[in-house]
């Protein structure tokens, strides 16, 4: 990964916002700006250098990943120790991550500081960076995916009635443990029956149902990157109503996919997918965004939703997934994740979307 | 559960620390004050009464979840709209949750306020309380702990040289899941060989060695409650060394287990391990404390460690778990959870520790 280019860029960024150095303390900047993936540690950003402060936990780890900064093991806690250092080096106004950042955490750095330098609430300047993949990290984002597919195969090969939805569940992710999975990137949808029309079914012991749908939403962390995809299916003969919602999610999905392209606003995708589902009738049905970034984190900017101005570039990564929930009924999403390419996009996620009945 | 009884203490605790209303966002605090479980919410607590505010998406739920507390179903951020409550009522002093909140969410409190209202970094108030856990907490606590007990049997079923430590975890997870686990309390552990000598050694995809120890750190969430637990198992017979580091580990847990009693304090019984293992040539190789909280957060207060002058009581749940780490070499820990009783404690990973060789 090119962490000295990324180092360039944030201090583009960090002039721009007046800053002379930028304490970062959310784990997966810290991993984006230095390759560090254990769970503490500080960056500290100046003009002049990068420093990745840890504990003695993770020395070996530290020395073994950190590229293009100076690592510093230190006793106390790493956040202080760069305060302590900054301390020393007089700079003028240093960024906080306001997001991120607990209050008692910018009072233990104040206090550190000793009242001498300006604290500033700095907005996500990381997540913006991060949210252009460069091409090695959309290589990774298509392995994710495209374990995801596999995944998908091996959970049609155990759904059928009567076995609990949490076991479907636990097939999945048993097969990804064997393939080299980290974790689950959220906790596994498997909700069927009446249970598909909530938005976030995690997979519970509810058996799956004789008849009716089964939204299966799941995503893995490959080589510290996330996949998630959504495909719904039907258990039974679907009725007309149920082929009538997924014929609409279906059209709505392409929609949006058909939409994206650099240049067009994370607005208008939703739009796209937002207006098929009002044309058909179920426009308050459709209660959540149409998509979100996907990188080192699961949900990412931008957030494809209404009233998202964000204009979209080549290289961002982001999910199109509209659903609709017709309460104590039904449920049905459809989810892909695309990376924008330089004319419209390429869809990771390569698995049917035609009704599959079981 | 006596949500109730909770917030009358709260409301005692609050009047110490001469707060005329606490903003509670941590999401666990929130689960022991009102019952909710779902993952975006505030609870606004004042003299006269206590308000749980959260968005559209949580409406059944919470209506079904949450006790003692009145449900406001808001439309915006629930933490936003607590504040402008707030500013309609009129309060003096209003406590954060300093080590939660974040600063830009203070920020946004703040401005919502108005200016009008001080608004006060209060300690871990709610979390002081959940450290002695009442009856129905520890039964809870208890099924998780035996539940755990029982997945230890599966793994050492499974466990055997060549195949990777990921497919024992995910054995073991998998047998979780089918049992009613909502999720894993913390990515499992099993670390051999070498690998042992890591203190947190995910499993990765590593094979079990044909000769040495392997540590196994797993816990489950059952209705709520955590259960962690630490056995250490050998493959192939032990060295001479493998068995004096077992030993002092083994002699070093039980010694920190006879001094847990209420009275004690956390230090003492960090002191109770780590003075076995300094007299065994071991003290510098013991490089965590000796114990932690557990209840609806894998890791809670008190710590038992060094220096930590809290003192147990009947009721609260800790870990006993000391560890040797020859970096390079090999590693050993051992752990139960206990619940101090009004004597001693009860230990509640009821599972043998005698050195297991497979």
């Amino acid at each position: 990964m090119d962490y000295k280019g990324r180092l360039e860029r944030l201090r583009q960024a960090m002039g721009r916002h007046k800053l002379n150095a930028f304490l970062i303390t959310h784990l997966p900047n810290i991993h984006y700006l230095c390759g560090f993936t254990g769970s503490s540690g500080t960056v500290l950003v100046t003009d002049k250098g990068s420093v990745f402060f840890t504990d003695g936990r993770y020395d070996e780890q530290a020395h073994a990943q950190v590229q293009a900064s100076k690592v510093k093991i230190v006793r106390k806690s790493a956040l202080l120790a760069a305060a302590q250092w900054l301390r020393a080096a007089r700079l003028r106004r240093i960024g906080i991550e306001a997001a991120h950042l607990t209050v008692a955490e910018r009072t233990g750095v104040a206090t550190s500081l000793g009242g001498q330098l300006r604290l500033v609430d700095a907005p996500p300047i990381v997540e913006e960076l991060r949210e252009v993949k460069d091409p090695e990290e959309i290589a990774r984002v298509r392995a994710a995916c495209r374990l995801g597919v596999g995944l998908f195969h091996r959970l049609k090969a155990v759904l059928r009635p009567g076995i609990p939805e949490a076991e479907v569940a636990a097939t999945l992710e048993f097969a990804a443990r064997k393939r080299g999975v980290e974790q689950m990137a959220f906790p596994t949808i498997v909700a069927g029956g009446k249970r598909s029309a909530l938005p976030h079914g995690r997979a519970s012991l509810a058996a799956i149902p004789s008849r009716g749908f089964v939204v299966c939403d799941f995503g893995v962390i490959l080589a510290g990157y996330c996949s998630d995809m959504t495909r719904t299916v039907h258990v039974g003969p679907p009725s007309a109503k149920a082929r009538r919602v997924y014929n609409a999610v279906r059209e709505a999905q392409q929609a949006a996919l058909e939409s994206v392209r650099p240049g067009i606003t994370a607005h208008e995708v939703d739009g796209a997918a937002r207006n098929i589902l009002k044309k058909r009738g179920f426009g308050s049905y459709f209660t959540h965004s149409t998509g979100h970034g996907v990188g080192l984190e699961i949900h990412e900017t931008p957030r494809l939703a209404v009233g998202q101005k964000k204009i979209l570039q080549a290289g961002m990564v982001v999910t199109i997934e509209p659903g609709v929930y017709l309460p104590g009924d039904l449920g049905v999403r459809i989810e892909d994740t695309v990376v924008v390419t330089e004319q419209a996009c390429e869809i990771l996620t390569l698995s049917p979307k035609d009704l599959i009945t079981l």
